[in-house]
């Protein structure tokens, strides 16, 4: 296997805390979001949607999906299982991750792609070049603040997203906290029980970089 | 359990296809979107979200998200399995229920939320209200288009989404094509592989409500 990644980026570094977590070493290549690699040859010729990361499985095979590529290490590597460990847990992991990307990771999505010059053109990922649209800008910050509050409310009185063990929706929701700061976004302090999970979180060794 | 859903709706239909082809009957309330019953009490006291489906269980937890719901039921009725039964399969079948999601039906739901006048101030899904942003549905159409061809050519030489039969891969696929035709789409006559596949799909028993 080998894994193309970026790990400052959001997808990526939700696979990195999940490797972290796990102590999987995988073979690794950069590919440099900055310079744009990840728009052209050859990286297009192995992931022609340009986003990252890509995992190349031994056959060629290629995954894209940030959840098809957790599952599948999860299914390799059973041990500290990180995507629950029952038909409720399993269920409530992807529900939580499905929820941190739907309602988190778009929301700064839609602020930082539509506002930065940088992402002039690239109002979304994927080969398709879509102007920015200003409106979206206001939005995107109002959803941010709407999905604190929903994990804030969600995490009184818990310690994980998900049962009694660190999971991948906890890891779903520490990197959409950590993206929502690149568009100076701040969970309120009202929201007392979100900002004190986050701080345990950011003392595991996973997060560190 | 009891299962509050409305399928005409396409994330209450990849349920509903799911439960017909696997032969499960539950409980079952509607709730009426039409007359907008998901956005008041009592509804909003199960799912304060607002959306459906929800699944509650003996014990009171509800679930809210489609994928969740659905590894839960494959994992209480793991006879026909829809979700994959390898670590490739299993790993193949959320990366493309979650790319269905992402790139196919949040397009069209950009299309349709930002144009019908039903759906004004609900630009979004949820307990918050978002004005309509009318570049957002010039920008859904052309994204339904690139998704059409992305499926097309994944489809290529295969019967069905992920290996050999019939997934959930194949639920969200499909139902991204029958609600891109809420919003007028058709599938270009030069993607015959995506057209084969959606006929043949459009034959099964559990497609036919």
């Amino acid at each position: 296997m080998k894994l193309y990644t970026y790990p400052p980026a959001p997808n990526p570094k939700r696979l990195d805390i999940f490797l972290a977590e796990k102590g999987i070493d995988l073979e690794t290549e950069l590919v440099d979001l900055m310079s744009k690699e990840h728009l052209s040859e050859p990286y297009t010729l192995i992931n022609s949607w340009g986003t990252v990361p890509a995992l190349v499985l031994d056959d060629g095979m290629v995954m894209t999906e940030v959840i098809g590529i957790l599952s599948y290490l999860e299914d390799l590597y059973p041990e500290k299982p990180l995507m629950g460990t029952d038909p409720l847990s399993r269920a409530l992991v992807l529900s939580w991750d499905h929820r941190c990307f739907s309602e988190g990771f778009l929301a700064v999505a839609e602020v930082l792609r539509n506002s930065a010059p940088a992402f002039a053109g690239r109002s979304l990922p994927g080969p398709v070049s879509y102007e920015q649209i200003p409106q979206l800008v206001d939005r995107g910050q109002k959803r941010i603040q709407t999905f604190y509050s929903v994990l804030n409310q969600h995490l009184e009185g818990r310690d994980f997203m998900v049962g009694d063990h660190f999971t991948v929706a906890d890891i779903a929701a520490f990197v959409f906290i950590e993206f929502s700061g690149w568009v100076k976004a701040r969970i309120p302090d009202d929201c007392a029980s979100l900002i004190a999970w986050h701080q345990q979180v950011s003392t595991r060794n996973s997060t560190q970089n």
